[in-house]
Protein backbone atom coordinates (compact mmCIF):
# COMPACT_ATOMS: atom_id res chain seq x y z
CA UNK A 1 0.00 0.00 0.00
CA UNK A 2 1.65 3.40 -0.73
CA UNK A 3 1.04 6.80 0.10
CA UNK A 4 -0.54 7.93 -2.77
CA UNK A 5 -3.03 5.47 -2.67
CA UNK A 6 -4.77 7.50 0.44
CA UNK A 7 -8.07 9.16 0.45
CA UNK A 8 -8.76 12.54 1.42
CA UNK A 9 -10.12 10.51 4.71
CA UNK A 10 -7.01 8.65 5.26
CA UNK A 11 -7.96 5.62 4.25
CA UNK A 12 -7.05 3.16 1.18
CA UNK A 13 -9.25 4.90 -1.63
CA UNK A 14 -11.53 2.34 -3.24
CA UNK A 15 -9.96 1.56 -6.56
CA UNK A 16 -6.32 0.56 -5.11
CA UNK A 17 -8.33 -2.29 -3.63
CA UNK A 18 -9.09 -3.10 -7.21
CA UNK A 19 -5.42 -2.41 -8.27
CA UNK A 20 -4.47 -4.88 -5.71
CA UNK A 21 -6.92 -7.56 -6.70
CA UNK A 22 -5.24 -6.70 -10.12
CA UNK A 23 -1.77 -7.22 -9.14
CA UNK A 24 -2.86 -10.53 -7.32
CA UNK A 25 -4.56 -11.29 -10.68
CA UNK A 26 -0.53 -11.02 -12.47
CA UNK A 27 0.00 -13.48 -9.45
CA UNK A 28 -2.37 -15.62 -10.89
CA UNK A 29 -1.48 -15.55 -14.22
CA UNK A 30 2.16 -16.65 -13.39
CA UNK A 31 0.88 -19.11 -11.40
CA UNK A 32 -0.73 -20.93 -14.54
CA UNK A 33 1.58 -20.28 -16.73
CA UNK A 34 0.98 -16.83 -18.53
CA UNK A 35 3.26 -14.88 -16.87
CA UNK A 36 6.22 -12.29 -19.26
CA UNK A 37 7.85 -14.91 -20.20
CA UNK A 38 4.65 -17.34 -21.20
CA UNK A 39 2.62 -14.25 -22.39
CA UNK A 40 5.95 -13.61 -24.87
CA UNK A 41 6.22 -16.84 -25.63
CA UNK A 42 2.65 -17.99 -26.33
CA UNK A 43 1.81 -14.91 -27.97
CA UNK A 44 -1.74 -15.09 -25.45
CA UNK A 45 -2.89 -12.74 -22.23
CA UNK A 46 -6.08 -12.65 -20.31
CA UNK A 47 -8.04 -9.42 -20.35
CA UNK A 48 -10.57 -8.61 -17.55
CA UNK A 49 -14.40 -8.88 -18.44
CA UNK A 50 -16.00 -8.17 -15.69
CA UNK A 51 -15.26 -7.33 -11.92
CA UNK A 52 -17.38 -7.51 -8.77
CA UNK A 53 -15.71 -5.86 -5.39
CA UNK A 54 -17.35 -5.85 -2.24
CA UNK A 55 -15.44 -3.12 0.36
CA UNK A 56 -15.70 -4.70 4.06
CA UNK A 57 -13.42 -2.75 5.78
CA UNK A 58 -11.27 -0.05 6.15
CA UNK A 59 -8.08 0.35 5.98
CA UNK A 60 -5.19 2.62 6.51
CA UNK A 61 -1.94 3.66 5.13
CA UNK A 62 0.99 1.50 6.01
CA UNK A 63 -1.37 -1.59 6.56
CA UNK A 64 0.29 -4.89 4.63
CA UNK A 65 -2.42 -6.82 2.93
CA UNK A 66 -2.64 -9.96 1.12
CA UNK A 67 -4.72 -11.98 -1.36
CA UNK A 68 -5.97 -15.47 -1.64
CA UNK A 69 -7.57 -16.35 -5.12
CA UNK A 70 -9.50 -19.10 -5.91
CA UNK A 71 -10.91 -20.26 -9.33
CA UNK A 72 -14.95 -20.95 -9.09
CA UNK A 73 -15.66 -22.11 -12.77
CA UNK A 74 -13.85 -21.99 -15.86
CA UNK A 75 -14.39 -23.02 -19.65
CA UNK A 76 -12.28 -23.11 -22.71
CA UNK A 77 -11.68 -19.90 -22.51
CA UNK A 78 -12.72 -18.10 -19.54
CA UNK A 79 -11.69 -18.54 -15.97
CA UNK A 80 -14.36 -17.09 -13.31
CA UNK A 81 -11.49 -15.99 -10.05
CA UNK A 82 -12.68 -15.48 -6.47
CA UNK A 83 -10.25 -13.65 -4.18
CA UNK A 84 -10.21 -12.50 -0.86
CA UNK A 85 -8.21 -9.59 0.64
CA UNK A 86 -7.04 -9.90 4.68
CA UNK A 87 -5.02 -7.10 6.23
CA UNK A 88 -1.93 -7.99 7.97
CA UNK A 89 -2.52 -10.90 9.98
CA UNK A 90 -6.47 -11.21 9.86
CA UNK A 91 -8.29 -13.46 9.18
CA UNK A 92 -11.84 -11.98 8.14
CA UNK A 93 -11.53 -10.31 5.00
CA UNK A 94 -11.35 -6.42 4.03
CA UNK A 95 -12.60 -7.07 0.41
CA UNK A 96 -13.71 -9.73 -1.84
CA UNK A 97 -13.83 -9.28 -5.38
CA UNK A 98 -14.98 -11.70 -8.21
CA UNK A 99 -13.84 -11.23 -11.74
CA UNK A 100 -14.27 -12.91 -15.05
CA UNK A 101 -10.84 -13.13 -17.27
CA UNK A 102 -10.91 -13.65 -20.95
CA UNK A 103 -8.13 -15.67 -22.38
CA UNK A 104 -7.02 -14.36 -25.42
CA UNK A 105 -4.78 -14.52 -28.24
CA UNK A 106 -2.39 -11.32 -28.89
CA UNK A 107 -0.66 -12.27 -31.77
CA UNK A 108 -3.11 -10.13 -34.09
CA UNK A 109 -4.68 -7.13 -32.69
CA UNK A 110 -6.71 -9.75 -29.42
CA UNK A 111 -8.96 -12.52 -30.24
CA UNK A 112 -10.42 -14.54 -27.69
CA UNK A 113 -8.70 -18.13 -27.86
CA UNK A 114 -9.18 -21.76 -26.06
CA UNK A 115 -6.28 -22.00 -23.27
CA UNK A 116 -2.94 -24.36 -24.27
CA UNK A 117 -3.64 -27.33 -22.65
CA UNK A 118 -1.14 -27.19 -19.63
CA UNK A 119 -2.37 -24.04 -18.86
CA UNK A 120 -5.74 -25.14 -18.66
CA UNK A 121 -4.57 -28.14 -16.73
CA UNK A 122 -3.42 -25.80 -14.08
CA UNK A 123 -5.96 -24.02 -13.86
CA UNK A 124 -8.83 -27.11 -13.14
CA UNK A 125 -6.45 -27.96 -10.49
CA UNK A 126 -7.29 -24.78 -8.69
CA UNK A 127 -10.56 -25.16 -9.03
CA UNK A 128 -10.31 -28.71 -7.85
CA UNK A 129 -8.81 -27.48 -4.82
CA UNK A 130 -10.87 -23.97 -4.44
CA UNK A 131 -12.86 -23.84 -1.40
CA UNK A 132 -16.34 -24.64 -1.11
CA UNK A 133 -17.59 -21.27 -0.13
CA UNK A 134 -17.11 -17.39 -1.81
CA UNK A 135 -19.21 -15.57 0.49
CA UNK A 136 -19.33 -12.50 -1.65
CA UNK A 137 -19.70 -13.97 -5.46
CA UNK A 138 -22.82 -14.45 -6.89
CA UNK A 139 -24.20 -10.67 -6.21
CA UNK A 140 -26.15 -7.99 -7.50
CA UNK A 141 -26.21 -4.26 -6.66
CA UNK A 142 -29.37 -3.03 -6.02
CA UNK A 143 -31.38 -1.50 -2.95
CA UNK A 144 -33.72 -4.28 -1.13
CA UNK A 145 -36.67 -2.40 -2.65
CA UNK A 146 -35.80 -1.46 -6.14
CA UNK A 147 -35.71 2.59 -6.54
CA UNK A 148 -37.51 4.27 -3.81
CA UNK A 149 -37.77 7.94 -2.68
CA UNK A 150 -35.77 9.24 0.25
CA UNK A 151 -38.62 9.67 2.59
CA UNK A 152 -38.74 5.08 2.79
CA UNK A 153 -37.18 3.34 5.11
CA UNK A 154 -34.29 4.03 6.58
CA UNK A 155 -33.73 0.57 7.99
CA UNK A 156 -31.10 0.40 5.05
CA UNK A 157 -28.08 -2.51 6.63
CA UNK A 158 -24.84 -2.04 5.62
CA UNK A 159 -21.70 -4.89 5.28
CA UNK A 160 -19.50 -2.14 6.24
CA UNK A 161 -17.48 -2.10 9.64
CA UNK A 162 -15.53 0.72 9.59
CA UNK A 163 -12.03 -0.18 11.16
CA UNK B 1 -4.92 8.70 -17.82
CA UNK B 2 -1.24 8.95 -17.17
CA UNK B 3 1.47 7.09 -17.93
CA UNK B 4 1.76 5.02 -15.17
CA UNK B 5 -1.89 3.61 -15.52
CA UNK B 6 -0.66 1.20 -18.75
CA UNK B 7 -0.20 -2.50 -18.73
CA UNK B 8 2.50 -4.59 -20.28
CA UNK B 9 -0.17 -4.51 -23.16
CA UNK B 10 0.08 -1.04 -23.45
CA UNK B 11 -3.75 -0.04 -22.88
CA UNK B 12 -4.76 1.18 -19.37
CA UNK B 13 -4.74 -1.48 -16.73
CA UNK B 14 -8.07 -2.72 -15.57
CA UNK B 15 -7.54 -1.10 -11.90
CA UNK B 16 -7.43 2.26 -13.65
CA UNK B 17 -10.86 2.52 -15.13
CA UNK B 18 -11.89 2.03 -11.65
CA UNK B 19 -9.52 5.09 -10.39
CA UNK B 20 -11.38 7.20 -13.31
CA UNK B 21 -14.83 5.52 -12.10
CA UNK B 22 -13.71 6.82 -8.11
CA UNK B 23 -12.91 10.28 -9.40
CA UNK B 24 -15.91 11.09 -11.26
CA UNK B 25 -18.01 9.66 -7.72
CA UNK B 26 -15.91 12.37 -6.13
CA UNK B 27 -17.71 14.83 -8.92
CA UNK B 28 -21.01 13.57 -8.57
CA UNK B 29 -20.45 13.74 -4.62
CA UNK B 30 -19.64 17.66 -5.49
CA UNK B 31 -22.35 17.81 -7.64
CA UNK B 32 -24.68 16.72 -4.87
CA UNK B 33 -23.01 19.00 -1.51
CA UNK B 34 -20.76 17.13 -0.63
CA UNK B 35 -16.99 18.97 -1.75
CA UNK B 36 -14.32 19.06 0.65
CA UNK B 37 -16.30 21.93 2.00
CA UNK B 38 -19.38 19.82 2.32
CA UNK B 39 -17.76 17.57 3.89
CA UNK B 40 -15.94 19.09 6.40
CA UNK B 41 -18.88 21.26 7.69
CA UNK B 42 -21.25 18.60 7.30
CA UNK B 43 -18.86 15.67 9.09
CA UNK B 44 -20.54 13.73 6.47
CA UNK B 45 -19.11 11.53 3.60
CA UNK B 46 -19.53 8.62 0.88
CA UNK B 47 -18.11 5.44 1.86
CA UNK B 48 -17.94 2.97 -1.40
CA UNK B 49 -19.83 -0.70 0.04
CA UNK B 50 -20.05 -2.40 -3.26
CA UNK B 51 -18.66 -1.72 -7.04
CA UNK B 52 -19.25 -3.19 -10.39
CA UNK B 53 -17.49 -2.89 -13.31
CA UNK B 54 -17.76 -4.11 -16.79
CA UNK B 55 -14.72 -3.60 -19.40
CA UNK B 56 -16.43 -3.01 -22.99
CA UNK B 57 -13.11 -1.54 -25.04
CA UNK B 58 -9.43 -1.07 -24.55
CA UNK B 59 -8.12 2.11 -24.19
CA UNK B 60 -4.87 3.05 -25.21
CA UNK B 61 -2.14 5.78 -23.38
CA UNK B 62 -3.20 9.47 -23.98
CA UNK B 63 -6.47 8.53 -24.90
CA UNK B 64 -9.46 11.38 -23.13
CA UNK B 65 -12.21 10.05 -21.61
CA UNK B 66 -15.14 10.75 -20.13
CA UNK B 67 -18.00 9.81 -17.49
CA UNK B 68 -21.72 10.24 -17.40
CA UNK B 69 -23.49 9.60 -14.20
CA UNK B 70 -26.82 9.03 -13.36
CA UNK B 71 -29.01 7.73 -10.21
CA UNK B 72 -30.52 4.39 -10.20
CA UNK B 73 -31.74 4.20 -6.65
CA UNK B 74 -31.92 5.95 -3.14
CA UNK B 75 -32.91 5.48 -0.04
CA UNK B 76 -32.13 7.49 3.20
CA UNK B 77 -28.64 6.67 3.31
CA UNK B 78 -27.77 4.72 0.18
CA UNK B 79 -27.21 6.03 -3.48
CA UNK B 80 -27.27 3.54 -6.37
CA UNK B 81 -25.06 5.01 -8.96
CA UNK B 82 -24.87 3.93 -11.95
CA UNK B 83 -22.06 5.26 -14.87
CA UNK B 84 -20.66 5.10 -18.26
CA UNK B 85 -17.34 6.22 -19.49
CA UNK B 86 -16.68 7.27 -22.79
CA UNK B 87 -13.55 7.87 -25.22
CA UNK B 88 -12.48 10.95 -26.75
CA UNK B 89 -15.93 11.67 -28.82
CA UNK B 90 -17.81 8.32 -28.59
CA UNK B 91 -21.08 7.33 -28.02
CA UNK B 92 -20.72 3.80 -27.39
CA UNK B 93 -19.34 3.14 -23.81
CA UNK B 94 -15.67 1.80 -23.45
CA UNK B 95 -16.67 0.66 -19.46
CA UNK B 96 -19.68 0.67 -17.18
CA UNK B 97 -19.78 0.70 -13.20
CA UNK B 98 -22.65 0.84 -10.93
CA UNK B 99 -21.92 1.19 -7.42
CA UNK B 100 -23.56 1.52 -3.96
CA UNK B 101 -22.89 4.04 -1.72
CA UNK B 102 -23.23 4.78 1.94
CA UNK B 103 -23.78 8.19 4.09
CA UNK B 104 -21.70 8.46 7.20
CA UNK B 105 -21.04 10.38 9.48
CA UNK B 106 -17.67 10.93 9.70
CA UNK B 107 -17.31 13.20 13.24
CA UNK B 108 -16.65 10.27 15.44
CA UNK B 109 -15.12 7.44 13.29
CA UNK B 110 -17.67 6.17 10.87
CA UNK B 111 -21.13 5.84 11.16
CA UNK B 112 -23.79 5.98 8.56
CA UNK B 113 -26.03 8.88 8.93
CA UNK B 114 -29.33 10.02 6.76
CA UNK B 115 -28.58 12.53 4.09
CA UNK B 116 -29.46 15.97 5.29
CA UNK B 117 -32.24 17.05 3.71
CA UNK B 118 -30.40 19.89 0.74
CA UNK B 119 -28.09 16.68 -0.19
CA UNK B 120 -31.07 14.24 -0.22
CA UNK B 121 -32.60 16.54 -2.53
CA UNK B 122 -30.19 16.85 -5.20
CA UNK B 123 -29.83 13.39 -5.04
CA UNK B 124 -33.43 12.78 -5.54
CA UNK B 125 -33.12 15.15 -8.72
CA UNK B 126 -30.89 13.29 -10.38
CA UNK B 127 -33.18 10.34 -9.58
CA UNK B 128 -35.68 12.16 -11.99
CA UNK B 129 -33.54 13.09 -14.88
CA UNK B 130 -31.91 9.99 -14.94
CA UNK B 131 -31.97 7.33 -18.12
CA UNK B 132 -34.20 4.93 -18.20
CA UNK B 133 -31.70 2.50 -19.47
CA UNK B 134 -29.01 1.29 -17.58
CA UNK B 135 -27.43 -1.26 -19.59
CA UNK B 136 -24.76 -2.64 -17.56
CA UNK B 137 -26.51 -2.92 -14.10
CA UNK B 138 -27.82 -5.42 -12.71
CA UNK B 139 -25.56 -7.86 -13.69
CA UNK B 140 -24.27 -11.44 -12.14
CA UNK B 141 -20.91 -12.42 -12.53
CA UNK B 142 -20.83 -16.01 -13.85
CA UNK B 143 -20.33 -18.91 -16.71
CA UNK B 144 -23.39 -20.00 -18.50
CA UNK B 145 -23.70 -22.72 -17.29
CA UNK B 146 -21.81 -22.91 -13.67
CA UNK B 147 -18.82 -24.57 -13.00
CA UNK B 148 -17.81 -27.25 -15.64
CA UNK B 149 -14.69 -29.10 -16.77
CA UNK B 150 -12.23 -27.18 -19.66
CA UNK B 151 -13.79 -30.17 -22.39
CA UNK B 152 -17.33 -28.12 -22.14
CA UNK B 153 -18.74 -25.91 -24.70
CA UNK B 154 -15.96 -23.73 -25.78
CA UNK B 155 -19.11 -21.27 -27.00
CA UNK B 156 -18.00 -18.82 -24.75
CA UNK B 157 -19.29 -15.19 -26.33
CA UNK B 158 -17.71 -12.11 -24.81
CA UNK B 159 -18.89 -8.47 -24.68
CA UNK B 160 -14.77 -7.50 -25.21
CA UNK B 161 -14.22 -5.72 -28.39
CA UNK B 162 -10.54 -4.90 -28.23
CA UNK B 163 -9.72 -1.26 -30.09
Amino acid sequence: MRPEWVDYNGHLRDAFYMLIFSLATDAFMDRIGLDDAGRASRGRSLFTLEAHINYLHEIKEGTAVRVEASVLAFDAKRVHLYMEMFADEGTEPIAASEQMLLHVDTTHGAKSAAFDADIAGRIEAMFRDAPKEARYAGRVIGLPSGPRAASASASASSGLSPA
